[in-house]
This record gives C-alpha cells, structure tokens and sequence, in this order.
C-alpha cells in the first residue's frame, strides 16, 4: 500500500506538497496520521478506500475530504468493467456517493459536494443513451473540483500577498504568524492562510513565517511546521500563548488565518485560539486577515453569535500528543475544549478570498453580500 | 525510598496537598516528576539527597527548591555525630550550603537563601562557645523559612480573597482563572496565586476555578489541575488558546497569576502566556490579579523593559509531553520557546502580598515603594 513521496502529480504546483496526488485512474493519498515522522502515500483504488481514508483521517481538512471521496469514485469508475444500462450508471454512483458520505456524516462540504455530484449525474442521465456518458461525465466533474479548488487557492495566495506587499510598502520582506493548518493538507493543494504564505515567499516578500502549535491538537507542529519545512520557508513555530510576546517584540507585520464559517457581517468562526490571536494583533496594531474560498461565507448567518460552537474530546487535553499519547493531566480534572471560536468582524482587517480582498467600508464594516455580487 | 501519601505533617493546614512534609529530623518531598499519575513522596535523609531531588526535578519552584535544600541540610544536621569545635560546625554549614547552590546555580532564591543562612551562621559563630549552639542556630533558621514561607502565602490568600470578594460583591461566587503552577507544588504550602483560589474556595466564593494546560510544559494540565482535583475545588482544565474564547462567553471573573518577577513599576514577568490572558482580560473588562510574595519585587529594575527572557530548550515543543515524550513536529522546523513574558502594569488591576493588596493611585500607577515602606 505505501509508496515513496512523489511530486510529479499535475493538480499543484511542481515542489508543492500534495495530499492528494491524482492522475486518471490512479490516487495516492498522503497518510497524515504518519506525519511529519513518516511521508507515505497510499494508492486508493476505489470507495471503499476512500471511505477508510477518511474515517482513519488519513485525509483531513474540509476541501481536500470532499475532493479525495469525490477522486476515490472517480478512480473506481475509470477502472470499473460495467455493462449495465445508463440508468443503472446513475444508480451505481448515486449509492457509492451515500456510501462515501457515511465517512463522516458531519462534514458540510463533503455532503454538499455528493450534493452537487448528484445533480450533475440526474441531469446527465436525462439525455445519456450509454452508461460511459454517465461515468465520463462524474469523472470529469470530480476532477473539475480537484483543479477548482487548487487554482481557488491559488488565487486566494496571489491576492493576499499582493495586498499585503501594497500595505506594507515601507517593508522589504514582511514576517506573517499563522494558526492551524490551513495548507495542502487541509486543502486539495496550495492551501488558503498558508497559500498566502506561500506565494510571498515565491515572490520574494517573505521575511518568515511563525506558526502556532495549534493546542490541543497540534496541526500547527504537526503539519503546518510539516509543510512550511518541506516547502523550505523559513519558519518558526511557537507556542499559541507565546504569539502576543512574539507581536510585542515587532516580530510580527500580519497575522493570516483560514475559516471554518464566515457569517455574512464578517464575523469568523476558525481553530479555537484565533480569537486571542486576532485580541493579540488589535492592541499591538497588527493587521489580521482571514483567507478563505467564497464557499466559506454563509450569507444565511446574520452574525457569529448565530455559530455554534462543537466541543471535541476531554481526552486531547488529559493526554499527549493531541489525545493519543499517555495521560498528562490529573485524573477527575473536567474539561472545556471548544473546537473553535468566533472572530468578530470589528478585528478582522480583511477576508482573503479567490475573487479578490473584501475591504472594509468607511463605517468600519464588510459588504460581503455586494463583493459577491460584484464578483460574478 | 517511596512512602504513601500522608498529609499529617504540620507545616500546612490539614487536607492541602504538601510538596515537602517536614518533622525536625525527617524530609519527606512529592516526587514531581511521577506527577499526576502516582503521588509518592521520597525519604531525603541529608544535603545529597537534596542535591539530587533538587537536579531530577522532584521539587520544581522557586520558593521551594530554597526550602527544601535548607532543610535537608537540617536533617543532615539534626541526625549528625559531631564532635568538632564550634568553627568546624560552621565550616561544615557553609560547605554543604555551597554544595546546594551548585545544584541549580541559576535559581536566585536559592543562592539568596543559602546567602541568609550563611550571614545567620557567621554572626552566632562569633559568639558560640561549642558545636550544638550554631547547628541549632541552622535547624531554627531553616524551619523559620519554610513556616514563613507558608504564613506569607495564607495572608496573601486572604488578602486576594477579600479583595476579589469585595469588588465583585453583586455576585454570590466568583469564577477565577489561573495559569502555570503557584500551588503547594512550587512553594512550601498553600500557593500564591492558587492560595487565592484556595482561600476563596475555603470561604465558600468560589464557584469556578479554570486552569490552562500551560504549554510547553504543562504545568497546569500536569501539576494545577492536580492539586485542584486533590483540594476537591471545582475546576476546568482549558488550552491555553481557549482562554478569550472562556472570557467572551462570560465565564470568568477574575484572572489570578503569579509572578516571577516584579519591577518597581508593577511590571510583571511570569510564565509564558501570562501577557497573552492579560490583554484578553483588559479587553474583555475582567480583573486581572498577580499574586506573589514582596520578595519577588525587584525594586532595582525600574521596568518590565529591563527584565531579560530566558529561552528554553526547543525540545519541549518539538516533542509531545513537554519534551519528554516522542517527537510531534516536523524537523527542521525552528523553534521560539521563551520561558517569561512580560504583562505591562497598566494591564494589571492589582498586585497581591502577604501585606496587602497594592492597588493603582488616581493616576493608574503603583507606587510600589510606598507600599512597601508603609507595610514595614
């Protein structure tokens, strides 16, 4: 199943880490649970190991679980000998979406993705008079997300390193603190917060780069760290509660950050610790973006008040390493272990998106209903 | 060597948990480094056994490594065959309290300590006409600092208490936050800041106390949260990242730390973090408290500016566990690790002593040295 670290895929750019590396008919997911100690890629030949590779969070992060269950039905169907009829295509991929979906029921963007698979076959399936009309056409659509999603990224990069650049004109080189893991492992390549990262330091503007350990469960030493090393920028990383002494030595001229949600107001919902990020950045006048697709904004959410916040397991903070390792906290102590927080908007410089920097208005407040208006 | 947990010792009040248990001729010290999973306490029999459970980190804490190796001297002392004049007991004094230092040189209370005991030792020498007068001289001197020590920690819990009750008096019980360890693991008994809560738990204020796991080293998740569960006080283990996100959702009422050292201006350094709860709490309108002893008020440094952070060793965030256990994040990836920061006055409502609470002047200052000179 394991096979060497490979970068000849063609879905990012050459250097770039891949999660997910994919070419028709073929898939190799890179097995986060075995980073950064191990880099091992497993060849995923169809649903069911795809659906295992999420429910092992082999792959994690939002984007890139949709894209890989969306990939491993892909590689399935080109490999497939069928000889059914059209209608039986639809129906063959109709299940294997239900089934992929099961992976973990809980995740939005990979239920809106089968959602959206879905739609594309049904309608397909209205004129297809054979059924490799049917399979080409979901190949062709999985695939279609896999290069959206990148060239998203890429763009979301592209846009804040300029913005950056043209606000901290008096810099040569700018340092930029970031949170979580927001990079090609979250994502189906590039990366959002970290893409931003990334394209300063292919520009040339790129002072360094600070990362947070991201408690309790480490994605920043994990896997940001992970990233930025192999990608060669030159990083730090730092204890979440050492970011405001960090920022009150000036070592810090922005700090970028990704979104799980952002409300229609610009209120953020992100890792828990991003709020205290953000408090960190406004007393010290730092400015603190958040870099997301458009996806991430829910204009059906007036404000951050209206997130719930989920909380996750006691144990990654009783035990180490992120709830895996042996107890470190005393037994019977209770625990509060929010798995994010909300950023009101008023912290928030500016939201990084593929279509370009939502600014704030003269009153101080985003229009984010009207940049996506105007953006289409 | 290993002894069950026993709490009769009377150096501290009955049923508080006690680092060092002391009988005259008997030591007994918490092996800190078996905490939280095992409490057992080794047997220091003399000023060797000291010197080792000084180094292997059995006894951690300012205050209390001081104690505990003036002490064992004591044991040694009290249970010694001596038979040498009076300046041989006096050389033999000053030998071992050298010998002590030499097992953390860097620790200022130590070398402070051993500093006291020696001018006390040279001054009764003077006048000692055999042996058993000058060693007596050290077992009083010895005792008085560890009863001394626990008596400032009572009032400066009484104090905190008091205070905190009568400025939050709308409220029936008060929720408080704390950070890093200041319990009876880093001080003789009873704590500083975690005297605080200790005494308001005591005069039944208390409804919540919340501890962060205090990264890297965990002091709170491993030792705070320890104690807490041993003291029966209602508590919650929280990431240091999740401490805005508490105070947002209104969950805290007071933010009670330590300090490691204070300047004459109210400038405070303490554990990593320290700054990071501060600004939170500024932000959020929440009393932010340090509680230490007046011997941490370094009237000689005018600032916070001229206090020098210490850094520490890359490996406790590079491996789970604080350093100890297997390896979390990437290699190659840098590491910032400061021990300290520093949290400016103006964000600290009031410093917490043993004589009283120093609060701001009408102009939003300490006067520290009128504080303590009124005190005297």
């Amino acid at each position: 199943m394991a096979a060497e670290l490979n970068d000849s895929s063609t879905a990012a750019p050459a250097g770039t880490l891949q999660s997910i590396c994919y070419e028709r008919g073929s898939l190799r997911l890179l097995d986060q649970t075995r980073l950064p100690l191990e880099t091992v890629y497993l060849d995923i030949k169809d649903s069911t190991d795809g659906w295992n590779a999420i429910r092992d969070m082999v792959v994690r992060g939002a984007p890139a679980i949709a894209i890989a269950a969306a990939l491993s039905l892909a590689v399935e169907i080109f490999n497939l000998a069928f000889s059914g009829k059209p209608e039986d295509a639809a129906s063959f991929i109709f299940k294997k979406l239900e089934y992929l979906v099961s992976s973990r029921p809980t995740a939005v963007n990979l239920s809106d993705a089968a959602e959206k698979l879905r739609s594309l076959i049904l309608k397909t399936a209205e004129t297809a008079d054979k059924a490799d009309t049917i399979f080409q056409a979901y190949i062709d659509a999985a695939e279609t997300m896999l290069v959206d999603d990148v060239a998203a990224n890429e763009a979301i990069g592209f846009h804040g390193a300029s913005h950056l650049r043209s606000h901290l004109e008096n810099l040569q080189k700018i340092s930029v603190l970031t949170h979580c893991n927001t990079g090609s492992l979250a994502t189906a390549g590039y990366g959002t917060a970290l893409g931003v990262i990334r394209a300063l330091q292919t520009e040339g503007w790129l002072k360094k780069a600070f990362c947070t350990e991201t408690r309790p469960f480490n994605q920043g030493s994990r896997l940001t760290a992970f990233e930025l090393v192999h990608e060669q920028i030159p990083a730090t990383l730092i204890a979440d509660s050492a970011a405001a002494a960090l920022m009150k030595a000036g070592r810090v001229n922005a700090v970028v950050v990704g979104a799980d949600r952002i409300a229609a107001n610009g209120d953020t919902a992100n890792k828990i610790g991003t709020y205290s990020l953000a408090l960190s950045a406004y007393h010290h006048g730092i400015r603190f973006y958040v870099a997301a697709p458009i996806t991430s904004i829910d204009l059906s959410i007036s404000s951050g008040e209206q997130i719930v916040i989920e909380e996750r397991s006691e144990k990654e903070l009783l035990h180490s390493d992120g709830g895996r390792g042996k107890q470190v906290a005393a037994s019977g102590i209770s625990v509060w272990n929010p798995a994010f927080d909300v950023t009101p908007a008023r912290l928030i410089t500016a939201i990084i998106t593929e279509k370009g920097v939502i600014k704030k208005s003269s009153e101080d407040a985003f229009d984010i209903q009207g940049f996506i208006e105007n953006a289409k």
